[in-house]
């Protein structure tokens, strides 16, 4: 199966009015922000003590390592996102460190390639004897795409050496020759060493991250064999009663039909695996994927993007389960989904995976990080009440505000890295076509037959609906481009040098304009009118509620604009959704407005709990926010999920 | 202050349409089944080993301690189970067993009076070193009890003079004299050494309960004091970050304005506070119980009479936080709170203590025991989706089904001694007057003046609101008899020998009758008609929603009696709740039936979990039955508040 490129980074240049606040974030806030964090210069924010470990490792210093088990990966993460950044924006100081970090990782590699900071500086004789817990292959994987970055930002191969080694005795440690059956207990460097064979060419990643995927769910199941080892040591307390669903390990990958267990864990198995079905044209594999695609997003996902129903493990539960207010959510789950909705979309063709990809980045994505850059949700709740998110009760996990920092620090650097790579989601490219997939200004080009084909995107998406395209080529070519046309696009007109085009052409949900390209303008209009949403009735805790959506963005309630008491608000469908633009709030953003009534607790008995009063309401104005924004403001309640007034 | 007196059990015969097969559980199933299960008897059950562990500690077996560290408390509460049942059910053998099960007590109680197996048996050394988690006050706290049931029941006093020798070693080992700060990590030796001072006159019981109560709260907190001790051991893992508030030590207990931490330690806490401010006369100490009882019965209470909103810790959360499917609601935590509530009316001699003493019985201490008397729910939620309910989430701790026996063993002999004892909950005495708290039927006596006045209450409450009580005396005497009207009455008529009273009078929500009694038959209407009740408007779980309710009973929805999905049920509030006593249905019960209609999922197109789809309705009868006699067919989905028609 041929499956679709991706435009090399360096050649989308991003310049777009809703996410250019987070690019610039990125670069100018996030990347030295995180620099400074992994050298622990910056107070009030948990130790990370990644560099450290390094330089202990290195030998450079000495002391005793600190941070959880796969700390390493912070570092990875954060050399990922400079690398993207990079590609894009040139800076020879912030390339000066990274060259010397890679020194630093160097010199931390062992005699024989290992690179893994706690192992290292812990107990060398346990590396890999609790792949369970041990993270030594998640953080290799995450090493592994970053050094593929470093080298496509900047053409320095040195990195990609130093991982080559790391890979090597990864092969030869989990080589069937070895007898080994082991695999990683966090799902990962499935994904580093795919993409350190499409830059090396090394058959030999490609075929050990087939052989860990196909190992899964073998029978005896290898963390229980690992668990009966004497010299086994437990990590984290919360795993003792392992369940083997939890890494995915409960079938043979291609047995399974449904999302089980970490959310992130698994979307990250299911990224490797469209990776790997694509690589061997292994269409039952590929099969598994769709299946398990289907799953997620047509049973087991949030409005919003987000995956992991529970809490406790940060898993999937079950079919139609979704509560709004302990959930799970993670940031990093809604990343992993984009990037398998991306692989699939490249496989297939299909625009229906981009639907969801761009659910995912411009809602959980987004409500990751706070405008300021400096504070991060790991956990992304559909409905907040500040009261009783407290400590000691299943909703301990969900925070009211975001937090500086985490001891368990994944999020932070793994929405760095994402929004620094954003280019990579817009476009895809083809011999004889351009792929649009993402509604975002910004600058591409392509070769195109022969022919280097510019291509320019210009919009206010998703405030407003029209898209103009500019193609430019020195001689004409003729050529594709395919228009991603969304779900939620109720009326799409196209036009090319201002004639409407009136039979619109589609393929897998692609509109697909056959043009002779040289110098065109392509105008699209959607129609962006916001929309009530509703769940599919299976899920009972939407059963008579509403959300309100624009475009790809989720709206919600938030205290400070209404008034305490969200769930206690109805909104009128029957009425008009108003929308205005508000320069002022939140850095500028579109406003929607809707009307409604809300059950008062005014003459309610304050001492009565329960009687047979009847409900009283008062007539209000709803005003809602894009929900990447909640929590910017005052701390207060938050609610996507509104009754209807049915 | 003058409390009013309990009658003696042995004084209250009941035989009651309702509650005899509840009864009679308790008297053929239960206490055997119990007894068969202390030793280990029945296949298909958890190990309890309790009479084991005292054979050990007496030294007449070999072998080691198995079980939770309050292991024993088992024993003791299945003896105080028994003593209420014999006391009006003699039974030679059975009282033969308990004299056999008392000597062997008496056989592994130490030198010193110290009784607890687990610590004997596992380390002596440790006694009284883990006060909160070590659980020996605690059931020392509940032999006691048991030991005074036994005596009242029988007149035997062997086991009170076992109980004597314990509890003064307690008074010795935690006497300021020894300067000792201590005080029992889970409440009940108060409840306990009360009710030995109330039998033996001993004040020394009574003096060092109120000292175990007015040490909580000292700083530093006796329980962070004891955890760094280089001796320390913790006996539970998931308390290792102890929070002081869970055992309501965070505050001295005069400064507690609200229901915090673990409320079975809360509610027997407080009962035992309210003995103490009795017996001392104590204003400032009742009036805190009282802010306690409201802060709990208008805010932090379910419908059911259940408290404990969070399943970890089994604690309270904050006010109005009272989620319907991930609550603990545990029975043994309505059995204190109706403990609770019966002192404070016993002091107060107020109505409204026993219309949540009456809501706790009737619905989360009955759902605790299944039909059949064999299996348990510890957890009460108000909606069940079995599917959801599943390990490794933050609904683990819901169980869609009653289970046999449990590791922790709390609820079962908790019930079964709740039960043996319901005589104790239906009247109270004073010199001049009998007051009628329940309507239960049942016989009665108690001296009025120099008269022995014999009562007799019949009725099919809570399925009818007819209540007839027939009053005799040998000679006439004046006196006064007082009836509850419980605040769900709407309509109320009394008559006395077929007189309707025109102006009842009322004391404290009491309905006072003043009578020259001797023989007389009062009759008692109250308007029963199952009525729709809803909550505070700030109980956000509950907004739009409505209950079921007649006379004291919650109603509930079984998917067996309806569809799946429960929750897209609305209930039509403007139609008739009729009713009809069903003789085929669950032994026998009144089935409510009401009108509204169901949000379909016909229609909805199954692979779009999110669209702009229109809700669409089908009528539907929906028909309900009593909460506590849910989870007794097939397991299936159940619902307490259904959403309304608005």
């Amino acid at each position: 199966m041929k499956k679709l490129n991706m435009i090399p980074l360096k050649n989308v240049r991003i310049s777009d009015p809703f996410w250019d606040r987070y690019l610039e974030l990125v670069k100018d806030i996030l990347i030295p922000y995180q620099w400074d964090i992994l050298n622990d210069r910056l107070e009030n924010v948990e130790t990370s003590h990644c560099i450290k470990n390094f330089k202990i490792a290195a030998e450079k210093e000495t002391g005793e390592f600190y941070g959880a088990v796969f700390q390493d990966s912070d570092l990875a993460k954060w050399i990922e996102a400079v690398s993207y950044s990079l590609a894009v924006h040139p800076d020879e100081d912030l390339e000066n460190t990274v060259d010397e970090v890679i020194d630093l990782i160097e010199a931390a590699q062992q005699e024989d390639g290992y690179i893994n900071t706690y192992f290292t500086i812990k107990d060398k004789s346990l590396r890999f004897t609790n792949l369970q817990e041990g993270h030594e292959l998640y953080c290799a994987g995450h090493f592994m795409e970053a050094a593929v970055a470093y080298y496509r930002a900047t053409g320095k191969d040195k990195f990609i050496h130093i991982m080559q080694r790391f890979a090597d005795l990864i092969c030869d440690e989990f080589s069937p020759l070895k007898n080994s059956k082991g695999y990683p207990g966090h799902q990962e460097v499935e994904i580093g060493l795919f993409k350190l064979y499409e830059v090396t060419g090394e058959t030999r990643y490609l075929e050990q991250a087939k052989m860990f995927l196909d190992r899964r769910g073998e029978q005896p199941n290898y963390f229980m064999e690992e668990m009966k080892r004497p010299d086994f040591k437990r990590i984290f307390d919360e795993l003792k009663d392992y369940d083997v669903s939890y890494s995915q390990s409960h079938l043979p990958i291609r047995e399974q039909k449904t999302a089980e267990g970490h959310a992130v864990r698994a979307v990250y198995m299911y990224s490797a695996m469209a990776d790997i079905a694509a690589a061997y044209n292994d269409e039952e594999l590929l099969s598994v994927c769709e299946a398990l695609w289907n799953n997620i997003v047509e049973r087991r996902m949030y409005i919003s993007g987000s995956i992991g129903s529970s809490g406790l493990l940060e898993r999937f539960t079950t079919d139609y389960d979704l509560p709004n207010n302990c959930n799970y959510s993670e940031t990093c789950a809604s990343i992993g989904l984009a990037l398998f909705g991306r692989r699939m979309a490249q496989i297939e063709k299909n625009s229906k995976y981009y639907d969801v990809v761009e659910r995912a980045l411009y809602n959980t994505v987004l409500s990751g990080i706070a405008a300021d850059g400096k504070s991060f949700f790991y956990v992304n709740p559909l409905e907040v009440w500040p009261d009783n998110c407290i400590p000691r009760t299943s909703k301990e996990h969900v925070k009211p505000t975001r937090q500086p920092w985490f001891g368990v620090a994944c999020c932070p650097p793994n929405i760095a890295r994402t929004l620094a790579s954003l280019g990579e989601y817009i476009y895809f490219a083809e011999n004889n076509a351009i792929w649009v997939n993402l509604f975002i200004s910004s600058k591409t080009k392509s070769i195109i037959g022969n022919q280097e084909v510019s291509l320019e995107l210009k919009t206010k998406f998703p405030y407003e609906g029209y898209i103009r395209i500019e193609l430019s080529s020195e001689a004409a070519v003729n050529g594709k481009i395919y228009l991603r046309v969304p779900d939620y696009v109720k009326g799409c007109r196209v036009s090319v040098d201002g004639r409407n085009i009136e039979t619109l052409k589609y393929s897998g949900g692609y509109c697909a304009l056959e043009l002779e390209i040289q110098n065109q303008t392509i105008d699209i209009y959607f129609d962006l009118t916001p929309r009530f949403i509703r769940a599919n009735p299976l899920v009972k805790e939407d059963i008579g509620k509403v959300a309100v959506m624009k475009g790809p963005l989720v709206y919600c309630l938030e205290e400070m604009d209404n008034e305490a008491n969200l769930p206690a608000y109805y909104i009128d469908t029957s009425s008009e959704l108003s929308e205005h633009y508000d320069s002022e709030m939140l850095g500028g953003t579109m406003v929607i407005q809707c009307e409604g009534r809300k059950m008062i607790q005014e003459g309610w008995e304050a001492e009565k709990l329960y009687s047979e009063q009847k409900p009283v309401f008062n007539k209000k104005v709803l005003t809602l926010i894009p929900y990447p924004y909640w929590g910017n403001r005052k701390t207060g309640e938050m609610l996507v999920w509104m009754k209807e007034s049915i």
